[in-house]
């Protein structure tokens, strides 16, 4: 006979994906019981401990998932890049773009002559895409202000977006992003200011929960990303990498050694930086956005890093550039068509392995008994559904915190 | 000074896209007004007529675009193939799916099995979620019945969302669209009773708008659908095929010969089904999300429907097999990603071009004096945004029939 339990409330009458240890974890027939905010227990509902008060939510049908976290976004920035995609269609040469003031210097451009408030609603119109379906986490990175003033205000924004909307907000400093034009052919003095007085700043104001950088041959090279890496860990951040997107020069390997939370990206990695990812628990990101839009054939090693036992999440890598998307639920449906990840692997790399992506992975991430109640109801029979359907906008329930979501 | 005229609401603050013959058209801060469901009056806002007690909506800015036409549709099916789509990414093999009662005979069967209440009702999900971006013309197919009797009940819900449900919906008769199981190794057989029987029963019962066939090896053979397509033509009902999706059989010319309103997926065709297609007026309708699923390598010759003149319109295709898909403006997206189509192109591929794919171009698809009054205001600059924006569902004021849609 059930013991007696004192929950708030109690949500049931569907079937619970818990994706415990990143698996789907089916409870058929389940029941999720929420207190304080947490997860007080999860279960069969025949099971389900008396809890006389608590209120009572019965879906009548569908699948509960844990809340989806997007674990890698540029949201907020200023401007967009609509009227350059469309003149690439056109036939328009990316040099006469660029030549044009076009690429990521015009969102550089654009974001640093908008104010915080425009930033704001900008980026609120693209968060309301993604928490309508289901997403209670974000990671949102700077990187399109460089300099310190701009890259505050992106960072400051993406803070209060986190104060004002119902959902979790992990900021990402990324001034290692893109050389400023004000540093053209002095990328080892930008280097120099970033690591020296921009990352100390930021880390004392409290703005940022991570440090990030792009190692590429347009952008940053190991040596120089492996300088921003000492800064950080000076500072007291964790560490993440846009690496081995476009060629192979071994920066997911170097997150590794640094013990990065993540690498991204990675369509060039090699089974050296699965095996170093793997050791040291860095999590592959996999943002199958980018590589569509780019029509990228190279496709990360997604069988290496299953031998190595490598978790994989999925992201949206919103931003004005390579991955204009607002849909998290698209992201999986990518990630199983052109990746090929089985939708169980996708499901959890928008789950579990996002929130360890974000350093979250205790809190977040799964349906268990202690973490927090961040959960969703789809309107669908099997899990399976999240990642066929191809585009569209579910109806569905977010609970965010143990309250619904409005 | 401008004339006084009698409407009944009036739409402006925004710019209008009015797609006429097929281009932008762009009206910056235009207005679009109605009178008895129709458009009575489009033009820049500053030359508006007055008109006394006509209903004033200002939409503070934006686009107003006419509304979406998704021409080609299987909206109504029973179950889903969502754990076969698993199934595959877990590495069965199609033969071992197709062994196990997977495919298309998977979901004639479920069709077979539901109900006409059961099949209302899943096809309104899909529906709604078409419906929530702009979508205010559709047209369904039948083809999973292949019995006359569960043709009749597919075409029967198809008729049914057009009464119930503020769209138009054009209802096309398909049972040419897989042998049944019944008539295996009989294929000239069922062909027989397709053309004398069915077709004229399904014409009388005035339950289809058009007829179908599917032209392809694993399907009808162009001998077949010219048989086929006399049957439509003794019935009084016109034709459209899918046509060239795997192989170059003339299906797309044959269609052409016959004057059929569209020739549809047509990865396959040639420069000369381009030249019939063109001097027959048929529309090339392309399917991206087919492509997109089956990680098809082979486009569509886009660039010699262009040279030759073809009208290409695009459309979700949504089935449970191939295109599992919900969203017209993510087909807009993919026909410029992967089809490398203009957002300028794809735009019309959803209005005017598709509206003449179900021959009803005289009055839908563009913002004109005497078409009918159904349009979308979308929050964004520029009509390219509607390409660029990849997923994520814009808050929407969908007006149909000069009445906003609720
Ligand atoms: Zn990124
Ligand atoms: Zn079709």
């Amino acid at each position: 006979m059930p013991a007696t339990q004192r929950f708030d409330s109690i949500w049931l009458g569907a079937d619970v994906a818990t994706l415990r240890q990143g698996q789907y974890g089916m409870i058929k027939d389940g029941a999720v019981a929420v207190a304080k905010g947490r997860i007080a227990w999860v279960g069969p509902r025949a099971d389900l401990p008396a809890s006389p008060g608590a209120a009572r939510h019965d879906f009548g049908g569908g699948v509960i998932t844990p809340g989806f976290i997007d674990c890698h976004t540029h949201l907020v920035f200023g401007g967009n890049r609509s009227l350059e995609f469309e003149q690439r269609l056109q036939g328009v040469s990316y040099a006469d773009i660029a030549a044009a003031g076009g690429g990521i210097l015009s969102t550089v451009n654009a974001t640093r002559g908008a104010g915080e408030e425009e930033l704001l609603a900008t980026a609120e119109a693209r968060l309301s895409m993604l928490m309508a379906e289901g997403v209670t986490c974000i990671e949102i990175k700077s990187g399109y202000g460089l300099t310190l003033d701009d890259e505050i205000k992106m960072l400051r924004v993406a803070r209060r977006i986190g104060q004002k909307y119902p959902i979790q907000v992990r900021t990402t400093f990324l001034a290692a992003h893109a050389l400023p034009p004000e540093y053209r052919g002095r990328a080892d003095e930008y280097i120099d200011v970033v690591c020296e007085r921009w990352i100390p700043e930021v880390a004392a104001l409290g703005l940022a929960d991570a440090v990030d950088g792009f190692c590429e041959h347009l952008a940053f090279s190991p040596a120089q990303i492996a300088r921003v890496f000492a800064a950080a860990r000076r500072a007291g951040l964790p560490v993440k990498l846009h690496a081995e997107q476009l060629s192979s020069l071994g920066g997911s390997a170097l997150a590794a050694r640094w013990q990065a939370l993540s690498a991204d990206h990675l369509e060039y990695a090699t089974e050296d930086d699965a095996r170093a990812m793997a050791s040291s628990g860095t999590v592959a990101v996999l943002l199958p956005g980018a590589c569509y839009m780019l029509r990228e054939t190279q496709l990360p090693p997604v069988a290496l890093f299953r031998r190595h036992g490598v978790p994989m999440a999925l992201a949206s890598d919103i931003n004005p550039g390579t991955s204009p998307a607002c849909s998290l639920r698209l992201m999986i449906n990518m990630g199983c068509t052109l990746f090929r990840l089985t939708p169980e692997e996708a499901l959890a790399g928008v789950t579990l392995n996002a929130a360890r992506a974000l350093g979250l992975g205790d809190t977040l991430g799964s349906l268990e008994t202690g973490k927090l109640a961040d959960f969703v109801h789809w309107p669908v029979k099997h899990p399976a559904e999240l990642a066929y359907w191809l585009g569209g906008q579910m109806p569905v329930t977010v609970v965010y915190r143990g309250e619904r979501r409005r």
